[in-house]
Parts: structure tokens; sequence; C-alpha cells
């Protein structure tokens, strides 16, 4: 299955270098038969599962998951005007059964609020049964027009953790958001993704939402992803689909929802962050294999190969998810095939090694060559992969740091955006937004508190809001 | 969320009770507003998730897990022409995308060979690329007509694993299908689902199979359920999808391959197999909550309380999944509440065990009580729970067993697959086969090696199979 690289990748030009690494280094396959539908190796299926896994057990301190179907039906979909609005131009439907047309058409989910209210309205009888925390990862479909690009727009979006709440005030939503961006703030930090948290402005909103408060990370040519978004429903999918409880005083009163999502631009983010020309670079938290072990032995060497398959096992013993590469092949092959596939560390064991009993460690992100002695390896692996966790993530914080400019005009912030992004005042006025993206060329992201008195870079009113200009995609 | 039960179960009557049940104890919500689909309740999915995990945990030793597209566009399907022709009566077909008719309709799997083998021509070359063994566990689609039935006959199955296989030889495929009966066997095994074994009629095996082998339970109404299926491809995928490779030899050779699958009916069969008048009896091997902890305290007791937790903690350091119930509700209602959802074992501590010391321990699966002292506690939990899943497993084992007969005429197995299954001889013609099923009023299910000479019940000819006939779901 593995395909021979062919020309070295530059991350300068990253539109290339990601339409190429993803399938060079098995995370995805991209020639399935169906554009903005992608096939998950095994080796890029490996990494997800651990991303999703370190998900969950974040979100299983106080949620639950649960699973809703697939298939919604028109009438439940079309229930919430605005919900239904901002996305029935994406709607993909099944129209058609067991060789008959159905009575009533069936949407693929484009996410899973009208699956799950109705749900809901069943579930909630009184407030001793709030707040409900629930969550599903599923596949949820968006028949996008826009250009597709692997793990960041796609059709199926196969993996999307939607976590939905329900709790009896607008107080008590309002503080599961902060919850939600907390939790969110970890896992992000957990792979070294940075991000910029703003609030999505007015137009932008989730539609149904009161407000939305969005997670974006900035990808290597500057541009904007959105890597998660928390939503506070307040009480208008409640209303719609009479969810309410009875409160201890004895009336029904409707409640206040939150909903919360992730999907594989999750992994996008992470492994466009830490991948250079080398190849990827998996942070050591969730990489499939931390350590590979490569026995260096021209010609057969039983007393190398004995000491590599040891120190493999005494690194699962001390709970490093560690590789020995067996293979028939040159060790710089080897090296370059896990360098490529970012496998965090390198542990070489020859001859010269075992005469001094030692182990040979190279860091995958400094290439950084150091020795260890045998019965101490597994140790200073550990200490190593800790090491780089925390290095992988801090230049990931500078190389975007370095590219957010606070600007105090429209021009300054148009260069800005050219590579990165720009934050600046804003009084507020759609007009003033309208005339700032335009002459920024960028789009007005999100929204920040001003953290001191300023005036609007278009029209010099009093300043509301710091407003985040950037290229998103 | 909790709903009071208003009437007991009574399992003879076994569709009301299933009815019944999956609901009250909180698995699945069939309330959702299409035909078919069904919502898993947090509960149910907790189940579901150790189920599961299992699974995976038995197929990563030799297989990997992936994933391919839910959506398989219509030449695709329609590439084998006996697979097409096997599920074309129960396709969904997505026919429309963002507001316009798609050039192409879209299938949503109703299995995933033809989403998956075009990818596999691109991935075999050479001889050295196989075996290729991997998975995914996928929500798949069935526009079934018959009477649908939760976890048993859905229309969106929510957890399909597939596993798919790629060989060089067809012996090697073949010895797959050993190694993945075998796989089965162990994992129903633990489970404590009871199976018979067959390989399927050749008018019954899986649309473009060489051979199926299929596992079958019985329902608690002795009609059967068929709970895996494990299929010889041959070359004939391999033959329309271009799946070669390069023999040692240099030549190009067709491959060979296998696939089988598992679906929620696992779970259905777990639920029905080890279920009784009062409630669930959830196998401890997947149970989600092993053991139950509730303190016996009338009005406030913070002794017995702090026993409590502390004994819950000493479970949790054993290894044991355990729930403390603190819940202000009388014992007799928590105890109920554990027991109807199938909990193995309950532990109470009351002011009398803190005298003397001790827990008591009360098991699911026989109501028995036992005490055990406070500081051996913990291993005694442990012990139980493993005898109470060997005597789980050999309890259902025999209860199968007690309505499998061996018959010698037909109207001898009419009667018997009234409650249960027969097994009869046959001489392999169809025309035998077809009336020995309307005699039997029954479905000739599976074949299995005659163990001694015999001639067919219906015809008197030399026998050339026992045949396994019953009532299937």
């Amino acid at each position: 299955m593995e395909k021979k690289p062919d020309a070295p990748l530059k991350k300068d030009n990253f539109q290339e270098w990601w339409q190429e690494i993803l399938g060079r280094a098995e995370i995805v396959d991209n020639r399935y038969p169906v554009k903005g539908l992608t096939v998950w190796h095994p080796s890029g299926f490996a990494l997800r599962r651990r991303v999703y896994d370190l998900l969950r057990s974040l979100l299983d301190r106080d949620h639950q998951e649960t699973l809703f179907p697939l298939l919604i039906p028109e009438d439940q979909l079309a229930r919430e005007a605005a919900h239904i609005k901002g996305f029935e131009k994406e709607v993909y439907w099944v129209t058609r059964g067991g060789g008959e047309d159905l009575e009533v058409p069936l949407a693929l989910r484009p996410t899973s609020e009208t699956a799950i209210y109705p749900m809901f309205q069943l579930w909630v009888r009184s407030h001793a049964d709030l707040p409900i925390r629930i969550y599903q990862i599923v596949n949820v479909f968006r028949h996008e027009t826009k250009h597709t690009r692997p793990l960041i727009r796609l059709r199926e979006i196969t993996s999307f953790k939607e976590a939905h709440t329900v709790h009896a005030t607008w107080e008590e939503a309002d503080a599961q958001v902060q919850a939600a961006t907390q939790l969110y703030r970890e896992f992000f930090d957990h792979l070294g993704v940075p991000y910029i948290i703003t609030r999505r402005p007015d137009w932008d909103k989730f539609p149904g939402a009161d407000y939305s408060v969005a997670f974006d990370t900035m990808m290597p040519d500057g541009r904007t992803l959105q890597i998660g978004t928390i939503h506070h429903l307040g009480d208008h999918f409640a209303r719609t689909f009479h969810i309410q409880y009875e409160a201890p005083g004895g009336e029904r009163k409707h409640a206040h929802q939150t909903c919360y999502g992730i999907s594989e631009r999750c992994i996008a983010a992470l492994l466009a962050t830490h991948g250079d020309d080398r190849g990827l670079q998996i942070p050591p938290t969730v990489a499939p294999i931390q350590a590979v072990v490569i026995p260096i032995t021209y010609g057969e060497n039983p007393q190398v190969l004995q000491a590599a398959r040891g120190f493999r096992e005494a690194l699962e013993r001390a709970g490093v998810r560690a590789r020995l590469d067996e293979r028939n092949l040159r060790p710089g092959e080897k090296y370059y095939h896990w360098e490529f596939r970012g496998v965090p560390l390198r542990v070489e064991i020859g001859p010269k090694d075992l005469q001094k009993n030692q182990v040979t460690l190279v860091r995958r992100d400094t290439l950084e060559r150091t020795t260890a002695p045998l019965d101490r390896g597994a140790e200073e692996v550990q200490r190593l992969l800790r090491e780089m966790g925390d290095s992988l993530r801090a230049a990931a914080r500078r190389q975007m740091e370095s590219r957010l400019r606070s600007c105090a005009t429209t021009a300054e912030a148009r260069r800005a955006t050219e590579g990165g992004v720009a934050w600046l005042t804003w009084c507020g006025q759609k007009d003033c937004a309208e005339a700032i993206e335009t002459e920024t060329e960028s789009a007005l992201l999100g929204l920040s508190p001003l953290d001191a008195e300023a005036r609007c870079v278009k029209c010099g009113a009093p300043g509301k809001h710091r407003a985040l200009l950037g290229r998103a995609y």
C-alpha cells in the first residue's frame, strides 16, 4: 500500500503540500470516485481514533455519549425557520427507497438539532431531569458548492462530534458555553493547535442561536480555519420543539439549550500546524506510534535484533506506544519512512550502541540526536516525548502570534491579512463592517471585548469590539 | 428521563417483552418519527461502547480499522451483477443535493464492497501487499419492507462492523474464513450468546460470494436470529474490480477475498438471551456498571455513607466498574431500578453490615445474597462477576440446546420448529428442500456436514448434509 514519494514537499506552498502529504503519509486517500468524499487509510484512522478517544475522555467527565438517526424527515428539519434557512442550500435528500419514491423526503443530517430535539421534548419533564448533556460522534453531510478540500471542506464530514445540552435557565446555558469553551481549550492544547476564540458577528452566528463562539486556528498560508463552534441557543429551539420542564414551583417553563461541535478539521489543523518539509509531525499525546525502534544491522546481527526487541518491550511496559521496524530495508529508508509519517521519536540500536550499552534517540522536531543508557532509555523516551509535546505547542503558538497584528487602519489590516490575521476596532455598525471587509479584502470573522477605549477604524465613532479580520477556509 | 414501569413484563410473551423492555431499561427509544430508525439512550450507548470495544480489541490483533464513505455512486454499486441484484430492492437513493438533482444518484451503502474494492484496486500491487485485513464500524441502510423491530430489523443499522480481507489464493481466503469464525466464536462467548454455525444454502448465500457461513442464535420464542456472517468471495469481486497482484514469479493474478459482518443484532441477542421477567441481565464482561453500591440509610447515616463511598473506591481500584447510588430514594426503589437494568451485582451496606464489618452482595442472576468481609469484599465481587459470566453463558447454551432437535421426519421437524429448531438429513436436491420447507412451515437456514451416513428425510436418497430448519427473524 506504500507509495514512494517522488518529489520533495515544500510547506511554503501549502496548497500543494496539503494535497500531496495526506496521501503520501497515508492519512486519507482522495481517489474515491465522488467529489468531497474521503477514504481513511488505516494509519490515518489510527491517529483519528487517538484524537477522538481524547475528545471522548474529556467529554465523558460530565457528558453522556448517545446516537441519533442520520435521516431527518423534511417536516422536522423545517420546523425551526432560521435553522432550515441556514442549511437548506446544503442538504442532501433521500427521495427513493426500495424502488419507490418515499412519501416524505429524508435529509441526510447536516447537523442534528432537528433529530435530537423532538426526543428532548419527550425526555424532559421536570427540573430534576436537567441539565442534560449528551454528545454523539457521527457522519454529517453538506452539499458544499465551494471547492472541496480533504479534511477541510468535505461533503461527508465523517466524524462530527456534536454535543447538545439542556438547562433550566438562560444563565445556566451561558455557563455551559463557558464550560465547553474550557473543554475545547484543553482539547486543542493537547493537540498543540493554537486558537483564537471570538464571538461570531450576528450575521454569521449558527442559524437559530442567540450567539455563537468559535475557535479559529491559522493555517500555514495565514488563512484561518474554524475548528470548533459553541452556540447558545436560548429558548428558540425549546419553543419550536416544545421542550418544557416543570419548575420547583410547579409552572411549566421552556428550557434553554446549547450545542457545540468539532469535526475532523481538528485533525486537519494538527497535521497542517506541525508538519514541515520533511513530512508530518504528530504530537506525542495522540501519536499512534510514539517511538519507532530501528535495529541497525548490516547483514545479520542477532544480538542487535534481540536488544531492539527487548527495548521495544521495555517501552511498552513504560506505557510508550512503540513499534519495532524489522523490515528488510536499509536503515536510511526506515528513517525516512517514519520521519515522513511524523513519528515523534526514533530509537536506533546498532553494534556501537550495544558496545556502549546505550540507545540513540532522534527527535522528529529538532532532529537532535542524543544517547541514553539502555536500562534507563525508556524513562528518557518518556521525558523527551513530554518535552516534544510542550515544544510543538509552544512553537505553533509563537508561529501563529507572529502573524497576528493589531491594526489602526484598514490599509494596514489589508496587508496583515495577506499572510495572517488582523485585529482592529469596530463601532458595531453593519455599514462599517461591510466597508472594512471590502477595503481589507477579508472577512470579519469574530469579535472580542475591547481592552481599552478605542475608535472604529472606519468611522471614528467610539469602538464597541475588537474585530478579527482574516481570510477563512 | 426515567420512566416508571407500569406493568410487569413476562418474557414468555417475547414480542411484548421486547417492545417494552428496550425503552423501559433505557437501551433505545423507539419514538423517533421515522419507521425503522432508533435513538440510543445514553445507558444503552454505554453498553454498546463496551460491546464494540470488545469486538475492536479482538479485531485489532491482526486487522486495521479504517473508514470509507457512506455514499456509493450508482454505477459503482451496479458493477458486480449478482451483488446489485441482491441489494437493489433495499437501497435508499440520494437524488438531490443543494437544491438540485444530482448527476449520478448516490446509494446509502447497504454494505461496502462496492465502496471499498475500487480502492483495493489501487492499493494492491504486489504479493507483498497481501494479506490486507481491514474493518470499519459504520451505519448502513436497508429499506426493509418487512416488519421492522428495534435492534433486530432496522432501516438504519447504526453499528455494522464489516471486515474485508484480500489474499493471494483461494486457500488463504478459505483459511481467513476459519480465522474469522474463530474470532466470532470468541466474541459471542464473551457475550454469553450461544450460536449455531452453518454454511448457508446456495440460494441464500451473500450476493457475489462463493459460500457464506452464518452464526445463528435462538431467541426466547424459539425463532432464530442471524447474528454474524462470513463470506468467501473467491475472485468474483477481484475480477470485477480489477484487484490484481504481481506474484513472486512476475505474473499478474487476481486476488481472493473475504468479508464478514456483525451488526447491533449482537446487542439484541445478548439482551434477549439473558433478560428475564425482572428485566435485563448484562454479562459482566460488557456491563457498563458491573456492581452498584447502595447505602442502606434510614435517615442520615454519615458512617454508612462513608463506608459505601469507600467500598465503591475499593472496587474501582480493583478494576470493577462500580456506581454508588446516593439518590434520595428508598433502598427498594434502587434495587428495582438497577435490577431492571441488568447490573450484575448489588452491594448493600447498612448499619448492621457496618457493625459486622461486612458487605452484603446480591447476584442479579440467582438473587442469592451473601456477605463478605469489608476488606476482602472487592475480591469477592471480582470472583462473583467471573462466576456469573460463566454461569450466564452456560445457562444460555443449555436453554438453546434444549430446543434443538434432530428429527427423522418433516412432521417431527414441524413440531420442533414451533418453539425451536430442527436438524434433519437432506440429499442436496432443491426439490426436496422446497418440500421440506413447505411441510415443516419453516426455512432451511443452513447446512452442516453429516456425522454419520443417513438418508434424506424427504426422498430417502443418501443424505449429503445435516440441514438446520427453523423460523428466522
